[in-house]
Order: C-alpha cells, then structure tokens, then sequence
C-alpha cells in the first residue's frame, strides 16, 4: 500500500484539532496490533484519535478523498485481528468517544463506541439496571468492538447476544455520511432492517460512533454450581443434556489443562486433577440454589460427575466466575496464543472438543480448552514457543484444522471474536462462494471503494 | 405492467409439475388481497403454489428472465399490503411448504415458510419446548411472513420478536439463486452479518423458503392482572411505571372502544364503563401471583386504577388473552378498518395514545385502540364506511396523520406489521434522505432488475 501524499496528510492534521492526527510513529506503533497480535499486521500513516462523530467524519471524507484505508479500533482487545493496521492506512480510533447516558424512563444506555462494556454496565447497576452481554475481556473491550464482532459472553446462553441489545446505531459511512438507525423504540420495522446488517460487520460496512442499547432489570441473585469430571467427554455430555430442558444463565466448560493454567497463575482452588469442570449458574428469581441447580445436578451425576459443588453465596460463585475470566491471561503466561473461537450445534459440542483433542495430537501442540459450553462455542487456544519456526508452523496448522473440523461439523470458524483478518482464508470454506458473492455485493454497494477496514472479513 | 408473453406463461407451467402453476382469473383473484384488503392491489397474471425451493427458484428465475414482478406470499394474513398483487405480476405462493421438523437436541425447528406460526409452537410443545413469538394472528399467519415483517405479538415485551430467534435461512435470492445462511449454531459470526438483512426485509431482498428457529424451554405458568383505569391516560402512565422496574411477559392494553367492541362480538365479562384496561401476566418461575405481579398491582394502584383482578388460573388468564386477541375481528365487525401499528419509546406512551386521541377527534373518525403497551407499539384502528367516500377520506387522513405524529414523537410509523404499500407513503419522512439512499443501494445489489416486491416498502 502507498503511503498518502505528505501534502494531504497536512491537510487532514489542519482540519482537525490538536492531537487528535496523529504522525509520530513512535505513537502510531501502538496502533498496529490487537489483542491477537498478529504478525502480519501493518504501519499505519496516521491514527485518527476522534473526539466526536463530525471528526469521525470528517477523517472518513479525506479518507475516501485520498483512497487511504480505513482501519476502525475501540479498545484494541479483538482476537482475530479486526483491528489490525494497514500499511499505510489511517487508523480511527474510537477510544476518545467514551459518553455514557443512561435512560431509565425508556431502559437503555444511549453510549459512545469507545466506552468500555465494564463502564456501560456499571452506569446501568447505578440505576438498578443491567447490560447484559459480558465477554469475558468486559473490563477492557469497547461497546463498538462489541458491535463490530456481535460479541457474546458467559450469559448469553441465556441472555443472547450483542445484537439482541442493540436498538439504535449511529454510524459514519464510506462516503462520510452519517446515518441513525433505531433507536429508543423497543419494537420498529420501518424500512429495511439495516441496523442489523452493522452488528458484527467488522467495521467493513460503516463505523459505528453511537449506540442506543436496551437494558433489562437487574438481574436476580445466581446460585452458582461446579462439576468435575473424569473426561472433556463427560462433560459435554453433561451440558447436551442440561440444556435439552433447562435454560441455564451461564455453562462454561474449562479442561485440565485450563484447570491448571488457572491455579498456576492464581491458586484459586480449582480440582488440578479433574479432567474437566463444568461451572453453571441458575438466575430462576426466588428459587436459589432450587429446581434448576437441581436439576442441572442430576444431569451432571448422571453423565459421571466426580464432585459436585453448590452455592447460593454470590462471592463463592463470582470466585468461580473470575477463574473462567482469567483462563486466557493466565494460558497466555505459558507461551504464545493462537485464540480459536470455534463452534457446533450444541448436541455436536462432544464431538467437537473431541475433535479439538485430536488435532492437538497430530500436529503436537498443546490446546487448553475453555468453552461457551451451552451454546456450542469453544476456545481451543493453540499455545507455542514464538521462538521456534517449527512450534509456530505446527501451530499455525493445526489453527487451521481445528476450524476445518468446526466446518466439517456443521459448525462455524467464529462464535463470537469474528472472521478479522486471522480467520479469514477458511471462511468461503465454511459460507460456500454463492454466500461469498453476496456478501461481496453489499460490501461493494455499502464501500464501493473498498476502503473500510480491507483484508478484513472478506 | 405489461402482461408477460402468453408463450412465457407457458414455457413456466411447462417447467413445473400440474396444479402449480396457475393463470385461471377466478383462482388468481385469490391472491390479489392480503388481510389489508388494500384497494391499490393489482391483478396478477401467474401464481406458482411452489411445494419446494426448486420449484421457487424456477419460478424466480423465469421471472427474472421474463421481468415480471415476484410478489412473495404467506399465509395472505399480512396487515400492510407486503403481498398485495401487482398488475401483470407473479405471486409466488409458499402456502403449500409447510413441513415442519423439531430437534430436540439442537432445541430448534427446521420449518418451511408456509408453515404457520400455530403449527409451530404445536410441534414444539409436543417436545417440552416453545417458540415464543406470538402475533395476535398466530393461528393464521406464516413463519414466512412472520420473517418478513420480523412480527412481534404479545409476548415480545419480555421474549423478544421474530428476528430474535431466526438462526437460520434459507433465501432464494432475485437470480434464483438459493443460499443458505446461519443454521443449527446458537453463536455464529462467521462473515457479514446477512441472516439479519432477510428478516424484516418484506420480500423485497429474497424470499425465505425455510428457516431454522430457536426454541426455549416451555413457559413457566403464568399470573395474571387485570387493572381498569378511569381513561388512557392512567393506564399508559401505569404501563411506564411498571416497565421501568419490571419486565413482565405480557403487557397489553384495550381502550374503552375496544372493550365495548369485544363485548359486543362476544361476551367476555370486561368492565364496558372503563376507560382503559391493562392486562399483564408474569412467568417469573414459582412465584406465581407472587412478586411480580404484586408489584405491578403496586404501579397501578398508585397510577389510579380503579379495579384489580389477579389469578392464577392458568384457563382464567387465557380467557383474558383471548378478549385481547379477538380485539381486531370484533371491530371488524363495525366497520372498514386500516389498522394502525405506531410506536413511540415507553415513555412517550402517553404523548402518542392522547395524540391519537386528538387525530380522532379532528377528523372526526372512530379510532379504537389496542396496544402492545409494554413495548410502547399500539394498534390504533381507523373505522370507517366503506361506502361513504367521505368517511374514507377522513379515514385517510387520519390514518396519515396518525403515523405522522408518530414520527413527530420520535416514534415509528411500524412496530411489528411492516411497510409494505399502505404505509410507503411516509417511510422518507421517518428515516430521511439519507436513510432512504443506503436502503435503495442495498436493494439494488441485491435486486437489480426491481423485480422483487416492487412497490413495497421502497
């Protein structure tokens, strides 16, 4: 990619104000990667660091002006390289638009994309309201990477996902033009659905600036139960069969090796020696640790749970929920990371994981296992010695297989991180080139262009 | 519209088996109307009963070929226009794919578009399970339709509307080709968010020849409260109460005319001296006529009710539904309706039922209401004489008028019903210039030649 004139660089430095272009590439470095860390990401010209939406504008106008790529960034935490830099390119940065609103009148959070996921929930809990999606990065990830990837989380096998909270959307276009999707109305059909069309685009369609997001009641005390089994297997098993009858508020699955990233990096006093661990909460209002927890119990015994473990204390269970939390910072102490995002039809989720263990076998590389297990969604994290050529290569292969094998499943490349730049070669494998070539007319016919966020996605 | 060539016509019913394809006036005036009964429709010249998606995509693909307009149709029960008949037109009927298949281990329905949302919830509750959008119309509309109008009904204020719970689709697009997006997998993220695009899209990007839902566990029984308020205003200033605390699962209202409406069609015991009636059921999970609706009872006391009834009675409540439901037939019977389906954020409920109010009385029309109060989206339905063109000019305006104020309010001229062509006519004045240009060049990538639903929604 060429690099803009130094001319128009100028220009675009004079319209806005100070310190919002920045040149310096001792700053602009920082712009290059996410969270995946993905080598083959580039040098930004110019980072846009936007203060509002008619700056956001006005850099996507001289952007479009000067054919210059577009790459859009909240916070910088995404897993898949959505956020990495192009040679060249302008980065916009989202991470000054952090305004919050809260509407209690009509339940939602009117919020600016930069805004962390942990600062909208909190300004909701203020009001004794809630945002439910939560991934687990929630402390560090922005709403507009939310919306960008339609996140999901811990709750979303019962609470859904990003896009289920999302009634409004203020987005800046190819062309520069701002458009408001939505917005405070619970129910509208006016038009067609567009808004829809921006949640986990990737920002290859348009950049989000604005959100006006639906929040729901606090949520009702959990209670909070832990399984080990012997087995990944019988812990699969477990969770197709609490989720044939129940609807759960959290199901998360961790394997030994997890397990034991876990306790290495934070003695939380997790089993080192279970196989797996199922941790599960039940939000039923006014039952407790009663009929759900119960029955999840009985399902968990019956596919051969070793211990079984139950709490209604919410600090005892929020423990638990920190140790999931943490499984990936504490796995990325042990080497570098390869983040899959894998998933299946739940009823497939055994096979899957076993799928995953024998990939891991072949290619002789450790994968750690944490899991969304009650929607299906995995995240085998290939672990290697960045040092070595050969551990990198084996890794990189076997990355690639674990997706072939979601695909060969009836299962999907991305849950919830996004296709970015690093899953990218196996999507026309999993969407079929018919779904590619229309995915490749509403790009043209939105960027025609190309210039927003190119090599990502498509 | 041109007629299309008599030896096309027969090029088609020579490619499709008997009975599909049909060109009989007295068969095709069957499908000039939907439930709109709008007086604008066309008459069509072909309508396919396709049994299966070949047999659309053939159909498709001679139209394209042809340039004859595709008008796609359900259950024919829609309350917009989406399928009235175009003149010289193609009516693609999917009345005949209604097969309807539910895994249980997956928790979905794989359910052709004709099925109907009844047939649906049927087979679910065979197995335990629920699928929970519930238009008034249920028991004779489509999934088809239901998707392309993403239909609500009375149970989104707590479960959400159609798109909530599509995962997968199957959508033959202008070109006949056929593409299959999402499926079986709870979390996908894989490529751009298209699924989204089809739902709500009103046959205007692809017709939908099957669908993957989501289903849930069976609803927990349910409480239910009736509150009589002395007018509309009290109950809509209720409603605001009890949402800003409360998600209940039904959140309905009916003003006095609706009532006495009801009552005269058949006889339900409603108060026919109270100005407005809210009926609210809560499934929180064995609390039964517990919490919830004791705090709902709460909000309406202290808005100004002036009875209250509560049970549990599970055959009580739904008596209660059922007089709900029966709201549009009874005032059918009074008169030549256009129905109304405008939305306001909750809290603006008020503002928009006393707007109507005041829309009545300056065009000095009948304009019962009923409302998806908990949503904010009401159901303001214009009575008039059909043989008194006066009264149907009125009827006209305010029918206008009250979409108007709508958007005046920050409102939605459709909350749940769709465009289609009785409400086109202020689509541009709601979404603006801007909005109006990216929707059309969506449409064009997708549709090029137009010939999918045109005259609807753009």
């Amino acid at each position: 990619m060429d690099q803009p004139d130094p001319a128009a660089l100028a220009d675009l430095a004079a319209s806005l104000p100070d310190g919002v272009v920045v040149t310096d590439p001792d700053l602009t470095q920082k712009y290059r990667l996410d969270r995946s860390q993905d080598d083959a990401a580039g040098t930004p010209a110019v980072v846009v660091r936007a203060e509002d939406a008619a700056q956001v504008q006005a850099a996507v106008r001289w952007a479009a002006r000067h054919a210059v790529p577009v790459v859009p960034r909240g916070a910088g935490s995404g897993l898949s390289g959505g956020s990495s830099a192009v040679d060249g390119g302008l980065v916009l940065s989202l991470e000054r638009m952090r305004a919050i609103e809260i509407d209690t009148e009509s339940q939602v959070a009117v919020v600016e994309a930069g805004a962390f996921n942990a600062e909208v929930k909190q300004a909701a809990a203020e009001h004794g309201l809630w945002y439910p999606p939560d991934p687990s990065s929630y402390e560090i990830c922005s709403i507009g990477g939310n919306i960008a990837t339609n996140a999901g989380g811990l709750c979303c096998v019962k609470y859904g996902v990003t896009t289920d909270y999302v009634l409004g959307l203020d987005v800046v276009l190819a062309d520069g033009t701002l458009v408001t999707l939505g917005g405070k109305r619970i129910k509208d059909v006016a038009g067609l659905p567009l808004l829809k069309l921006f949640v986990g685009s990737e920002g290859t369609l348009g950049i989000v600036t604005r959100a006006v997001l639906r929040l729901v009641p606090a949520q009702a005390p959990r209670a909070t139960m832990v399984a080990t089994f012997p087995n990944v297997d019988a812990a699969a098993r477990a969770v197709v069969a609490v989720r044939r009858t129940l609807r759960p508020s959290m199901l998360e699955l961790m394997d030994r090796a997890s397990i034991n990233a876990v306790e290495d990096y934070r003695p939380m006093g997790l089993d080192r020696t279970a196989g797996a661990l199922l941790l599960a909460q039940s939000d039923a209002p006014g039952v407790s640790c009663g009929a759900e927890v119960e029955l999840m119990r009985a399902a968990c015994e019956a596919a051969g749970a070793t211990e079984l473990f139950v709490t209604d204390d919410p600090d005892e269970g929020e423990m638990f929920v920190e140790a999931r939390r943490i499984a990936i910072p504490a796995i990325e102490t042990t080497g570098a990371l390869m983040l899959e995002d894998v998933g299946a039809p739940v009823p497939l989720l055994p096979d899957l994981l076993a799928a995953i263990e024998e990939v891991a076998a072949a290619y002789d590389v450790r994968i750690p296992v944490i899991a969304h297990a009650g929607d299906g969604n995995t995240h085998p994290i290939v672990v290697y010695d960045a040092g070595d050529a050969d551990s990198e290569k084996r890794a990189r292969e076997a990355f690639r297989e674990v997706m072939q094998r979601a695909i060969d499943l009836g299962g999907t490349i991305t849950g919830e991180h996004g296709v970015g730049r690093t899953k990218k070669e196996l999507l026309p494998t999993q969407l079929g080139p018919d779904v590619m070539a229309l995915s490749r007319r509403v790009k043209d016919a939105l960027d025609p262009q190309g210039i927003l966020n190119p090599g990502a996605v498509l």
